[in-house]
């Protein structure tokens, strides 16, 4: 899933995983597994080029279907922009500063 | 929207709600408004009983739309769940909790 | 979860609903479940009042719990826009009209 | 994109596309410039290896961004299933109808 285009997009992304079939109630542990890939701390936000966050979420999936799950359903929320520039690692925290500014401004009003 | 029935389910959400045909690229002041709604510092997670958890979502889109927006587009991802009883306002937090565990235990072997 | 508040928006929704801890892989079961209840051939489609379509997907939980799942996760994209009338049951059949219109025009062209 | 990895994962998946800052409300012309790539007449369901699904809904993202669009929201709901083979292009047909057949035994019983 490499991409020499340079024109591929900076993407923003958070998903939800769940497995099926597993007989089990819980997913703490699948979520764990996914956490390990994703290593950042994050829980399921992840952003960078497209293909890259695309790949992340597939090794998720592998992961999840290698620890038992026959079926996997994920739900992914994912964003581009081409108005600015995304400086890598900060899409996600730029998009809760500002929510945080604009309540301070309340709160100061 | 008030529920006199005694079987409702507890449920556990998060949501992202899209304003559209504003013509602003941001959307951090109806993300603000929203919260102004929740007003619990947690972002866009929510639980309770279900019909309480859809008429907040709700009131946030009616908050959306006197702020300008002609139509909103809202993905929610919500979870219930009959094995266990959830402390109320815990649902969301339990999850985190476990996986964080999980975590521990790997650092911890 | 009868609402007599006369601003109550309108919503266009189509929802996801996948069984949990079943150790069963397929959902087909659940989903036809879900289909008896809303009864009316559109799959996962659903509009009306907001506080109708969250009470059917409610229902839906309740008849899968019923069915065996002790927890449920669904995905709903829900949309309301107060620029134009939706004539009821009308909604997810004119986006679909529109598309296929602008489509047409670039086969005529 | 490409992908020569032979573990790839085959994904049956749909999604959702919302333009943003555009101050438009119509989002018509954005989906059927989407439906042009993606050319199957599915409207917005999607299947094939992941990699190959991931960068038809990219290439989808570009397009609308080409169009005008700042900034775009996709709501994507994707699945994997390591059990049975999924023959290439029958995912969505086949689940929609397995819930048929099940609903047709209901009527015969």
């Amino acid at each position: 899933m490499t991409d020499a285009n340079s024109d591929e997009l900076y993407a923003v992304a958070d998903f939800c995983l769940i497995p099926m079939g597993t007989g089990a109630v819980s997913v703490a542990a699948e979520i764990a597994e996914c956490q390990r890939i994703l290593s950042n701390g994050y829980g399921t936000n992840i952003e960078g080029p497209w293909s890259a966050v695309s790949k992340a979420i597939h090794d998720c999936h592998a992961a999840v279907h290698a620890h038992g799950a026959p079926r996997i359903a994920t739900d992914i929320r994912i964003g581009t922009r081409v108005d600015r520039e995304t400086a890598p690692g900060t899409g996600n925290d730029h998009k809760v500063r500002r929510v945080q500014e604009i309540l301070q401004q309340d709160n100061a009003a």
